[in-house]
């Protein structure tokens, strides 16, 4: 659906210089856009190159006012002004779209509740005491168990699986073939056959509001207590996070990331892709932590801000020294 | 299904002392127990708070014998006892809710075997000279290839894929997501092209019974001969597992972890998260390998009970010793 | 469907040594061979065991010309004759057995075209404007996206989800559970709230001819661009590609191997399992990276047939020799 730059331009708390009446229907890379397209310049050297291009007009920061070529958006923080820029275009297409409805190949069962306004798609299998909110969208072939809740605004991408008892809050991402809720891995052996006998995976998962959950990437529910992934957390795909773990808000976890069981991540922790953390690790608030670094179990890695690197993770710096003096030994015969 | 006291004391085989007609639903944890609920305790310093907690009733070991508060199940195990515990009350559950069918919505070929006992759910596609054993379950979405063979009591979950031929044993346990018997990542390469072309990847992929396979992980079939997992092997998800490897029995592999191909595990292995084994490669009996540890190509790890770590795997003591000589070189200067 | 020897000879560009009119079926090897099925030999060690075998006819090198016991296929790369014998079988076999149809079950959107030789398969659903060619065959339970287009001669085995816009080429391969084009993993955050909010994902994912993707691999599709996946380019299960990536043609990539964002991956590389790359690096020309390697963010590695390992990546002799040095220093005390 078109927007007029008026409307872009108060959605997104932009200044306006120019034709407020030219509509805008998208969002593109510079090189990319056409007319229809919005674009954006975060340093300054990249403005001559968007004001050159097809696209209809520019968000850009206060170094581009004034300038001449193209209608402007000025924005203290442009990317970040292009990023609500595009779900404002985008939420205007989705609603012309979407039809609000139950596919009549879904398979609802009777005790389920799902919203008016919600969107089942085709071949949808959702058992009894489920709850699917209002305005949220389970895409074909996702199969959500008995007692699960999903609330308001959801994006359920197809092939999903939700296993029962699993909780979302509002606008939860959940993209294509990843696993809510399966059973942790957790055994007793019996030291007389051998045999490893399956503990209990009883326990709940809960997905808070805002969270993002990549394609295949799993989530173990709880043994007995809960595995709780905090409001704002944004997960890549093929992400493990095992039985227990508890992880907090606006934390990021990039890509193949794998955390074992009762694992406490603090708010705003960023983890690389591929990390490893072994079982009741903690890893505080605002720590950052390399591509492929590894933590020992039960180990606590701790400063707001401080990155860290390696397997076992140390501080970056030093861990970069080891890895300087270990190069000049290499060179030495 | 509630059952007694007595009825638990006699399948998990602990000595009761208490009210034996005490009526039980599930399993929790001492935090989370409610009135009709069973907890454990394994060490003495935990006791008290389950006595105190509101569970119906506790495992504990000799430790507990006698002690006043709750009725007791004495066992010498009491982690594997409140396992059994576990399951035992979740089959009086499940015996009640299943219905023996194959749903309306599922697609059987006609030349397919399904026992009578078995249950096959909404959307499930079953391919010609399938076979399902008794008291089997296959979840939503599942699909099942030709000729693919699934023993008696297992637990396929939802959105799993089984190619063509693959032969899965008894109480073999599957979680969403997975993948079992796709094609081998083999090729040979034209040089005069320098493309590369497919080898066939037509063997099998054989998993014995009492398995259990985590959520989206992809065990590839034999190129030409078979993939096997041995009996009681427990994987964690998202484990890859190549073509031809030879996995015995009781072995352990956590999550991420990927083997290529023509590996051979044998009994009673550990494999940590996020392992990486080259081809060919061969991890003896007993062996444990820790958490991001890496075997090249053809190597042999040996040695019950001996723990090996890093990249490339050592002993894990002499891989200690290593790390710390090159910590102390690191702050030289 | 039974091949004679001789038309098999002609498929593969092999002399024939014995009897033309051999028919065969399938193949095998040398230990699970039937008289129906071809088998190869690529070095003269293994000749007697294969003439010895069941098997109805051997391939082999100049090495077994004149050999006497079986017909002989005598080929300058056995290997890949054999893999071309076996697509030869296959195709006859397949040929025989598929329906070209789309199977009452699917959901196709009116607006799509479904080229008249193409088979659909059970429960596929298939969204508006996209475009499935002709001979390829999409499994159960596939979600193809509005405006996805598949090529010719494609196998999409089951459960695949292909997000919308995405595009593949001709003869492309794709597993089971694998997920292709959904979105990358970008955000903006809000300085002010500490929030991440969504980049937009708006770009496509181009697929070219050729390729082979693994079970449950993850690609995201560009953010505002495209990611492209370069022709006759191959890649195991569980493998990650991030947004905006460009993989040149005939790149070998294992299992599990992670690419973050804005990587470029040029002709002929190889990338052994595990590996990590951090966004913005280019691997050049025909570099070969060992399992578990990683490089760091905006790095090059460079050198046809140059083999790097390690973390950060560091070419093989060099890398090995700190870790020589490194054994050295942990046993000194």
């Amino acid at each position: 659906m078109k927007r007029s730059l008026r409307d872009l331009s108060d959605a997104v708390e932009a200044r306006l210089e120019g034709d407020e009446n030219l509509q805008l229907e998208g969002v593109a890379s510079i090189d990319s856009a056409s007319e229809s397209d919005l674009v954006f310049v975060e340093e300054e050297k990249y403005l001559v190159s968007a004001l050159k291009s097809k696209a209809g007009a520019v968000i850009a920061g206060e170094f581009a006012a004034n300038s001449k070529g193209k209608p402007l958006l000025i924005s203290a923080h442009p990317k970040l002004s292009f990023a609500r820029a595009a779900r404002f275009l985008q939420k205007g297409a989705d609603r012309h779209e979407r039809e609000k409805s139950i596919h009549a190949t879904a398979m609802v069962d009777h005790s389920s509740q799902i919203a008016p306004g919600a969107v089942v798609g085709e071949r949808v299998v959702i058992a009894g005491d489920a709850e699917i909110g209002d305005d949220s969208r389970i895409g074909a072939g996702c199969v959500i168990g008995r007692g699960a809740k999903i609330g308001r605004n959801c994006e359920i991408y197809p092939n999903v699986t939700i296993y029962a008892g699993t909780l979302l809050g509002d606008r939860v991402i959940v993209h294509a073939g990843a696993v809510l809720g399966s059973d942790g891995f957790g055994y007793v052996r019996d030291r007389k056959s051998g045999r490893y006998e399956k503990f209990p995976q009883v326990g709940k998962l809960i997905v808070e509001d805002d969270v993002e959950i990549g394609a295949n990437t799993t989530i173990d529910r709880g043994a007995l207590d809960e595995t709780r992934i905090g409001r704002g957390t944004k997960i890549d795909n093929l992400v493990h996070i095992g039985h227990n773990c508890r992880i907090g808000q606006n934390v990021v976890i990039a890509a193949q990331t794998g955390l074992s069981g009762s694992i406490v991540i603090e708010n705003n922790v960023v983890l690389g892709g591929q990390v490893g953390i072994g079982e009741h690790a903690r890893i505080e608030e605002g720590v950052m932590l390399g591509g492929q670094g590894g933590v020992l179990p039960n180990k606590i890695l701790r400063g707001r801000g401080v990155a860290f690197w390696g397997t076992p993770a140390q501080p970056v710096r030093q861990y970069l020294k080891q890895l300087a003096a270990l190069a000049r030994l290499g060179k030495k015969r």
